[in-house]
């Protein structure tokens, strides 16, 4: 089969890969009927992260299942399914309170690369959700987002607690904290400032539910959010981008007693103790347990009540990832779908 | 009056200072019934915080009002009232929320110094609390307690999210922690691990609900709770100490989707984004809200259904300050309770 796979820091290239197969009765394998370039494949991609030999890239995916393993049960050649980038058995005592991103059997479907035709899944039957049908092809591109982006921003709001009636801001205008914006809307944020420079993910972020977008950060956005705060902060920050700037920015931005979600995966970030301390924020995130939230947002993405597929501003042939990468890694792309 | 005041580190002396006056319309004037040392005293008492000038020391405070000023109307002459080290108006959309600690209008009470015979307690209608009765002298002690430790310990179990039926970890056991027990048995935890090396310590941690000790602390200590969780590490941890080594210890002791309740004033912390990211813990703290939590104490207190009393270990009068300071500093005593 055809896949990408990173060779070296901006060195991207999709080439034929090993046919996947069932390694364990508990895998399934899919056939993938889309997948995407997320803004963490940018950290390997720029040399930030590490990249040692050539690595199968890519974790989010759908598709239609093709084979399962003998002990699979709860999903069947022919369904169409969405999965998280972490498998999951869903079934131990982390993941039945809700931490399936840390499930004591954890897989990273990272290491397995779904920027390809086919993809194993392991612990099929706790990674994977079917939607109730075969979905049209124009719902494709949401039932992919919720695959990671829109989970994880999904996460982020929840993490910080966004409540009916309450102001959230969100530190991060790519495509998770644009979906954080989603997210605080429909869980009944009544005002939602976004921090953004960018006027295309400006106007995303308001079709998205953004009531203010504020375009300075560090201390000077927090000194804007402030002041349309009465002076305490956002009671809800959902922070999705993973540097000390953000974080400092996201906790600052917080009124004391308010949380912030924090989705961006950290990157030479340290909290001093003493501010954090007097800050008297909740701070809570983490790598998203996707799988808890997608029942409920596969069945929001099938009745048509969110779009988040919206995210993808550039679509080409899995052949052209590199060109994907690239877009995304200069900004002319939010985020790249890849099509199979 | 008679006042403690630090002059330099390991320099505590009991002198005259000018008797407090009303100098705002919501100030109260209270004659201390009994005041003591808090392990935050220690800090500069120690010289790790600096001390510039002679300070007068103490925030923790129970007394009898004396005297009002005009706009008060909450308290009045003569009633025995509990109050926190953190005046508030009790009012401000931060005190409602619950955070009366970061008050909009906070004042440290422990500018004033409340190891003394007298003193002024701003905002007096929000800040202090009068007991239903003037207590008897037995009760005296816990009233005291809850004037910060025993709110402070209850804060940290509420941070650390302690529910029925649930194992809760104690790093720190000193008269917080000690609290941080007691506190997490009334919020029904199952188990209660803590982290002691003193029997004196460990065994008032028994007489308050703890079901495990462990002797050991970091990284072995870590290893003991996961041995006596499944792996998983412990649902709810309480930080009471402040240091690096107890923040990481808390932290690394938490399940992934746990909580982490800090409340050990934190001193040289800086915690690592990443780890902190992917241990997926939720973590909250700052100085308590006590004034929350107050009325319940008062009742819980008064109805002699707990006696946090009992982490004084040591009474002296006020002249014997100096004493109380060093008994706590060589770890000769928990606490130090001063009778006025």
């Amino acid at each position: 089969m055809r896949g990408a796979v990173l060779h070296a820091p901006g060195d991207i290239r999709v080439e034929d890969r090993p046919d996947p197969r069932i390694e364990k009765p508990s895998d399934a394998i899919i056939r993938l009927a889309a997948t995407c370039v997320c803004g963490s494949d940018l950290w390997p991609y720029r040399g930030i992260e590490e990249v040692s030999g050539p690595a199968p890239m890519g974790h989010e995916y759908v598709g239609i299942v093709e084979e399962v393993g003998s002990d699979v049960r709860n999903v069947k050649p022919g369904q169409f399914v969405v999965g998280s980038f972490f498998a999951s058995d869903n079934t131990c005592e982390i993941c039945q309170a809700g931490y399936q991103s840390r499930c004591v059997h954890a897989e990273l479907v990272g290491a397995i690369g779904t920027q390809a035709e086919y993809a194993r899944i392991p612990l099929a039957d706790g990674t994977l959700v079917a939607t109730p049908e075969l979905p049209s092809d124009d719902l494709v591109p949401s039932l992919l987002a919720a695959s990671d982006v829109l989970g994880t921003g999904w996460f982020g709001a929840v993490a910080a607690d966004v409540q009916p009636g309450k102001t959230v801001a969100v530190v991060g205008d790519g495509a998770v904290g644009l979906l954080g914006v989603l997210a605080a809307k429909q869980l009944g944020a009544e005002r939602i400032v976004v921090f953004s420079r960018h006027e295309s993910r400006q106007q995303l972020a308001r079709e998205f539910g953004a009531t203010d977008i504020v375009t300075t950060r560090g201390d000077e956005g927090v000194a804007e959010i402030k002041e349309l705060t009465n002076g305490l902060g956002a009671h809800s920050v959902i922070e999705a981008v993973g540097t000390q700037e953000a974080m400092m920015q996201a906790i600052r931005a917080t009124r004391p007693g308010g949380h912030v979600g924090y989705v961006g995966v950290s990157h030479d970030v340290s909290l001093p103790g003493d501010e954090l301390f007097f800050s008297e924020v909740h701070l809570h995130g983490g790598p998203a347990p996707v799988r808890r939230f997608l029942p409920d947002l596969i069945q929001l993405i099938c009745d048509r009540t969110i779009d988040p597929g919206r995210v993808f501003d550039l679509t080409l042939p899995l052949d052209q990832a590199a060109e994907g990468y690239r877009a995304m890694d200069e900004r002319r792309a939010i985020k790249t779908l890849l099509t199979v």
